[in-house]
């Protein structure tokens, strides 16, 4: 347990929007939340992305509700990672427990970027959405590579 | 097509989170979308419910989190029930697509009730989150009966 302790206070502190008091009944109930958060979130912040990148036309509106939602899941699956949920239906990499330090940085990266790109959609200035997208982008691949597994 | 315009403009008018212009690439990934903005949907209110009926101490900061991300997560669903979504891995009935009034009704009495458990949880009172939520889980329980496989 204390070893689990730390990761327990850190994720907390990162959850900024499910405080610690919230809990999973099992720990497949906390893999398929944050699994489901990650899909709303990567639904919305890829339909920002194809304005982005002209795949579909710019919608200021559609872009600045789909970076809101975006913004809004970027905090909810860190609860998620709770002691116990390494195991399951998962692509989790075991670093996402061993360099706990390591992975709430990179929680907190995201969380700041996909903010920043809402922000920008809510100027509904496509410049600047670009160039946010881009930054988010990256916060979300630089996880994925050193904390999902392929 | 013509069977499935009506319920084309029907699903646009639910969604108002999501403008028609708003796609998905593949029937598959609307089907996983909606199940998802579902799951994320029913862990917040379980939350709430837990609150309400006495399984979890009451917190009110933490119910009108939970609430409110219920309340954001009810509008999400719905464009994704559009044609050709009705073949895949989902639990949705037939009549989802062949009683479009039925379904667009039931959808927005759910997304009611779950803006009045909203409002109630942001009051902080228990009583009034109490009877809003025996009358938003009807509202699921409803639909489910009507128009989810069991």
């Amino acid at each position: 347990m204390q070893k689990i302790a730390p990761l327990v206070l850190a994720l907390a502190a990162v959850a900024v929007s499910a405080p610690a008091t919230a809990q999973f009944q099992r720990p497949d109930d906390a893999i398929k939340y944050r699994k489901a958060s990650f899909t709303v979130l990567a639904t919305h912040f890829s339909r920002v992305g194809a304005m982005a990148n002209g795949r579909m036309p710019f919608d200021a509106k559609v872009a600045a509700e789909s970076a809101g939602i975006a913004e809004a899941m970027s905090k909810l699956p860190w609860e998620a990672f709770g002691p116990g949920t390494d195991k399951g239906d998962s692509r989790a990499e075991p670093e996402v427990w061993t360099e706990q330090a390591k992975f709430k940085a990179a929680s907190e990266k995201m969380m700041t970027e996909v903010a920043k790109l809402n922000a920008a959609a809510k100027t509904g200035n496509l410049d600047q959405i670009k160039a946010a997208f881009g930054a988010a982008g990256a916060s979300c691949k630089a996880c994925h590579d050193d904390f999902r597994k392929n």
